[in-house]
């Protein structure tokens, strides 16, 4: 039997595990909280830190493969393993490049991918000389995480605002979509495309408030997606499970934004709407299997549980009731000790043919229930 | 958080653990086996025997909640659990009745439910007195699993073949379609129904050949196996997912065979092909939150993987790539360390609109995929 580890313990390792159990595979869990979501679904977890050389290195020399579920991890030991014969999904070479925004944009730009126009920066002061970027979006090198390191200067007037480190600036697409495309490469180099999905947006808040499978855009910006995302991943060279997250302009241009060469939080809909889920998904590839079935078996909506403001301890799921006695809707908690605001909690699919009825399901949801603290 | 304890760590409690990560509740597993199918995928495993007083007290007394996953349990302990205050799923009452084939037949005559003819015996030898009822098939009261315990009574001639204990003999029914229906009962008493599915042999081998849901039987029979599965749950009174097995004979009427008070192999299907399968619904129930929904989303086959013959030892998969390359094929593989001729190892659920698709690619699973050991 296959001994597979994965780096990091967190929702995404939780549901490759209980993915993980259909199938002949033994798994390891490499994580620094022993009360992570992933902790206690797995066969072996080990407590360590995931961005140190040896506790990785540690961890992964007696196994036949080892994947991630976050990018910050240390990549010199993958690199090593990897030298000694232990399959690294996806290849060390994709992680350096995806964990640092100014390699990530320039792979964009040498591969001839349409990504939004940008220059690269060592201070704020050198915003001065790009003016014709602004507005735009100006993204630390490295380090940022979940919306941290990333910072909107609207005009020169604001570039005091801006990170004065190595980073990225590119111009703000006028977006009139937001995509996100999940994209699969076996061990033989085959591909299978997942249908593109569709974010939908609380523009007050700037949230996402939730997600449509599959997207409603045109057969032709569907193409150009589809031929953006696959260009992405065969110059990478490497198998995985890929996320690319795209914007599509007024002129139905497509753009790639960000890749995640790992499962995705865009793809959790997969678990009940499609076939093959992204996680059966990455089993597959690190197993050797034929890749699955990328098809919907219905269209579906995500909505994701983010803990709510001024709420931190304990969390309590308040709305449970209704939202399990939606007919189409499946819950999903990550099963963590601590809720805090902006912390991703769980999420819930729905599933329907309609998507009138996905997106008034979607908001009843998103009105119904909220993760707070009990008193 | 509720704390609950499953008895028994074989496949239901694997995929009653995979089910559980979506919800708030710390699992709890006992199970003699450390290397059992649900030994890694629990918040706790106790290593003890299920069939012992102290064993199953001790597991449970500082639980909120306690269920199965197999019949062949400490009674008696879970009876004074529940005076404790401990929630049984189902209830002891339940599971005295079902144990025993004996009391479980008195149970549906009692009740008027249909159910064959039978009488009880205490020796071979009393089996003269009821020629009217052979070609009979005799149970024993207790001991019997897994189609052990189990004997066809031809003739007279053949008498002495039957058991010479405590059992029942019932008169064969001359069965047109097989079909179970299972029927989850909330801790309010609201009751909601899976639609029958229909067993379909090789009646050479006497082998379940594979599963369909929804069974192919006209509105009248399909009423009336819900009627006589309701039957059968109401007079337990009590919460828990129940399996009945129903018998259709050639005049369109229908018997019960036994019931399951439990989590069912003929409940697979519904993990991909309903929007609440049957280990979410045990959940709901346990956790108090409303009965999921019991529609299919798909019409589903289910092909059941047997240890083939003359193999006994680690086991290897044959025919996973072919079916792994199925569109619509679902694999779950148990994780069990040995495989014996005749073991339960993993199964296939299938999904198709149409059931010639179903029935074709069940065929086509059954023939390719094999449980053998390697040299």
């Amino acid at each position: 039997m296959q001994k597979v580890g994965i780096l990091g313990g967190g929702q995404l390792g939780r549901m490759l595990l209980q993915a993980a159990a259909n199938y002949p595979v033994e798994t390891h869990v490499l994580e620094n909280d022993d009360n992570c979501p992933a902790a206690h679904l797995c066969r072996h977890f080990i407590k360590g830190d995931i961005r140190d050389f040896d506790t990785v290195y540690n961890f992964g020399k007696n196994l036949n493969a080892i994947t991630i579920e976050i990018e910050n991890v240390n990549v010199e030991a993958l690199e090593k393993l990897e030298q000694e014969g232990v399959q690294v999904f996806p290849k060390p070479s994709v992680l350096r490049t995806i964990k640092n925004k100014v390699l990530q944009k320039q792979y964009y730009h040498e591969h001839g991918i349409p990504t939004a126009e940008f220059t690269i920066l060592q201070s704020n002061q050198e915003i001065f000389d790009w003016a014709h970027l602004l507005p735009g979006v100006q993204k630390l090198a490295t380090g940022g995480y979940d919306g941290k390191g990333v910072q909107i200067i609207e005009d020169l007037s604001s570039s005091h605002f801006g990170f004065d480190e190595h980073s990225v600036l590119e111009k703000k697409i006028k977006i009139k979509k937001e995509v996100a495309l999940m994209i699969a490469v076996g061990q033989d180099g085959k591909t299978a495309l997942y249908p593109p999905v569709e974010m939908l947006f609380n523009k007050d808040l700037n949230l996402l408030d939730f997600q449509i499978c599959p997207a409603d855009i045109g057969k032709e910006v569907w193409w150009k997606a589809e031929a953006i995302s696959l260009s992405v991943v065969r110059n990478f060279n490497s198998p995985g499970l890929f996320a690319v997250e795209l914007f599509v302009d007024e002129n139905n241009e497509v753009f790639v934004n960000e890749t995640a060469p790992r499962v995705h939080n865009s793809g959790h809909h997969t678990i009940e709407a499609h076939y093959s889920s992204q996680f059966d998904m990455l089993w597959r590839i690190i197993l050797g299997y034929p890749l699955g079935n990328t098809k919907y078996i219905l269209p579906s909506a995500i909505i994701n549980l983010i803990g709510s403001d001024n709420h931190s301890g304990e969390p309590y799921y308040n709305g449970l009731e209704e939202v399990l006695s939606i007919d189409n809707a499946f819950l999903h908690l990550y099963g963590k000790q601590q809720t805090k605001p902006g912390r991703k909690m769980g999420h819930v699919t729905v599933l329907s043919s309609e998507r009138a009825d996905l997106i008034y399901k979607a908001n009843k949801i998103k009105q119904a229930l909220t993760v707070i603290t009990k008193e």
